[in-house]
């Protein structure tokens, strides 16, 4: 795995530094909102979702430059739902990767204003930089990346989470699958789907609808099968989160106390108990493995990705 | 003007019925953040950047299909400005058109998710439905649209806007018209120029670049025409806004006190005195009517909202 740790920081640095560059210059004017901006979106993050971007491009053959836009462009939308997440009137987080939180630095009306502007400029530079060919592909993408943000993907997974509070027994696994599916599956998803359509089809015939495809476009049953690669290792990524979450405060307080649980919201742990929520996410690990069975050694970042994400310790 | 307010009151009455179709239906899950978006949006408001992108479209015969999307979108935005900006850290609004403002009819997270998705839904309409026969034109009129939000754009205005507080007397008249070109008025300008560019060029040759035009697309003479218009009522727009803010509290108190002012933020009137400002609105009209003159009367409804805007006595 040191062969993809490396690619893993390699990655991590281009993003870092496509991101500087996409950003509004510090000190710009509006040079406070600006540099809101930048502070939350610079300088950490473990950047799963670049990376699910560029290996998903490696799949279809994408121009890097391409994917350094998109990945770019989802980091921002998650760096502007975790301004947001933080605010007063949501979790109200001080912290957040070991720094003071957005409207902690700056105040909380700036904080407001650089979640909304880093949402607007994440789909401005999908639509500003020449990401696919055709036109029509890029209408596209850019419909598949808003739409994981609004009232059916990100925010209303959000939403759904905020009414789930204090009703930790209450839920059913299919409405706590429901929600994770909006508020971190679909960015996921939409990370995994905007890397491979920055590449191109391989040019053979489409068998699914019949017509000889042009290498215009990746062929549809690849990004099928990227789309089930990409649900089953968003949904294993909350899994893990909430066993880590679970595990990490056993340890450290001698009791199975999470922070979710302390707040009575529903987890995969307070559904399933701990060692099934481990093994659901063993078995979306295969299901996501299975999802790319008919790709090439050109998907095996995308494999090498669903482990650490299953098997990582933080 | 009795045709005029009748155009104006049809404007509304489609704006009003559209919106209801384009938002997610009341009810559907998440229940809480639907409602909020279209309490928030529906049933009020003067409309006037669904009438600017109405009366834009009717120069370029546009699809009237068409103008009801983009005039929807334009103002979903506008409706989540206004919820962000009621928010307790922007201006702490409790009433607006006479209502509780959104956090105060729901909650404040529930605002400002509700002010989020409305951003992403608003993009999302623009990129979903056919606005323009070459994709190519559409994706132009996303840029443009998106632009007009981010940080160059709406939410840059309002950080500008933050930053005022409290230094009426020391910012110069030039700063004070880039604030509000970009709080309001790029919002007012992408009305108009998503309104017309709804519909077709006249197929004569371009004098600008020597080709002649298919008539897929507007030409750039007529955009650069409009674009001028809207620069010119956007502004005047706010001039008329500090000038009935200071006459109806006048009025009313009988002193020259207006909230602006009470805010100890900068005005038109703060900085020109009231009868400058007047004059000032006046030009502006001029101005703007001066950028139609080279069109014929379906330039009328533009030429009317101009007088309308500068006119109005609320």
């Amino acid at each position: 795995m040191s062969d993809f740790q490396e690619w893993a920081r390699h990655v991590a640095g281009l993003t870092e530094q496509t991101l500087a560059e996409l950003l509004p210059p510090a000190g710009s004017n509006p040079q406070r909102l600006h540099d809101a901006m930048r502070y939350s979106t610079l300088g950490g993050g473990k950047r799963v979702r670049p990376m699910l971007a560029f290996a998903a491009g490696l799949v279809t053959n994408a121009d890097i430059e391409r994917v350094k836009i998109v990945s770019s462009a989802v980091e921002m939308i998650h760096a502007y739902s975790l301004i947001h997440d933080d605010l007063p009137c949501m979790d109200d987080d001080v912290l957040r990767r070991g720094r003071p939180t957005c409207h902690i630095e700056f105040d909380e009306a700036t904080a407001l204003l650089a979640g909304d502007a880093l949402q607007a400029l994440a789909f401005e530079l999908v639509s500003t930089h020449k990401l696919a060919d055709l036109a029509d592909v890029q209408l596209e993408m850019l419909q598949l990346f808003i739409r994981a943000c609004g009232s059916h993907g990100m925010a209303g997974g959000q939403a759904i989470d905020l009414a789930n509070v204090g009703l930790a027994q209450s839920i059913t696994l299919p409405e706590l699958e429901f929600m994770h599916m909006q508020k971190t599956g679909a960015l996921i998803r939409a990370a995994v789907m905007l890397g491979a359509r920055c590449g191109k089809g391989s040019g053979t015939n489409d068998a699914t609808n019949g017509v000889t495809n042009s290498g215009k476009d990746v062929e549809p049953e690849t990004l099928a099968s990227l789309d089930r690669y990409a649900k089953c290792i968003g949904l294993a990524f909350q899994v893990v989160d909430d066993v880590l979450d679970c595990e990490s405060n056993t340890e450290k307080l001698g009791k199975t106390v999470g922070k979710d649980q302390n707040a009575n919201k529903p987890t995969y742990v307070s559904l399933m108990g701990l060692n099934p929520a481990k093994q659901f996410a063993n078995e979306l690990l295969n299901d996501a493995l299975g999802a790319l069975k008919n790709f090439d050694q050109r998907a095996d970042r995308l494999r090498q990705l669903a482990e650490f994400i299953v098997r990582r310790e933080h």
